[in-house]
């Protein structure tokens, strides 16, 4: 299965694109979209919606998976995430993609095996699934790869499950 | 000019269409998007895209006023908002709009004239300014009349002001 990742952003979008082939995760691109701080907020939506609707035409992914916002985070920044990730979702279902959120506890779980794990400690377990000779920057770049990561295996546990029964 | 008027949510999505020409505004359109609650948050998104791009390849509009939120919500309730006014501005953005936000305090004092009006009594102004015979239902669309009344009292006050100078 081919996913997208995204960790959603309005200053800056993290972006992942890998396939997950039997228990192989192959990385096919990565990185962010930025906008400018001086820019209206629609016109950086528009360009989000604009450089992920090409990435999405281009490499024809099934699934999308999206960071979910903790709660417990103020009111300014849940709505300055909350557009970008309207626009993130609205592309998913624009495209036809299936889309998937998990919280960054589930994130955590399901790339290092504990909730608590520190994002070095993500990032140096996306580098070594995904065979890389660096850890992928900037951040929201690896968090994108880390989400992605996260639905591979949640998605292929819950299909075994189903299976099993 | 020809405004659309828009009060973001996820659930109801209130809009109106409205023409302000020399002193007089005229309703063209008001109503509400819904979407079912167990529908998938994508889904929801993409028809309220998709109803309000129908309504603004209808009336084509040249600007879009769109309320702001209270930053003293919680996170869950701005996130939720979040998603469908990022959904909007994109639209705006998209369609070549002039996007303009007004907080709930601006629409307040702009439509009944102090901040602290009651949500009644905006209505009843509404209902007054565009000389119709009930108050606008359901509430949503009311305050999206009220947030495009807001835009054409704004955008015209400061053009007299930049002519004064």
């Amino acid at each position: 299965m081919r996913i997208i990742g995204i960790d959603p952003g309005t200053a800056i979008c993290g972006y992942s694109v890998l396939d997950y082939i039997g228990n192989k995760f192959t990385l096919l691109d990565y990185g962010v979209v930025t906008t400018p701080a001086n820019s209206d907020l629609e016109k950086r939506l528009y360009t989000i919606y604009q450089e992920l609707k090409e990435l999405i035409e281009k490499h024809q992914p099934q699934f999308l998976a999206v960071e979910e916002l903790f709660f417990n985070t103020n009111a300014k920044t849940a709505l300055s995430v909350g557009h970008a990730r309207g626009v993130i979702l609205l592309l998913g279902a624009m495209m036809g993609l299936e889309v998937f959120s998990y919280t960054p506890l589930q994130v955590k779980q399901s790339v290092v095996g504990y909730g608590r794990a520190e994002k070095k400690q993500i990032q140096e377990m996306v580098k070594l699934i995904l065979n890389m000779e660096k850890i992928p920057k900037p951040d929201d770049a690896a968090d994108a790869i880390a989400v992605a990561i996260c639905h591979g295996h949640s998605y292929k546990l819950n299909r075994n499950i189903k299976e099993m029964r």
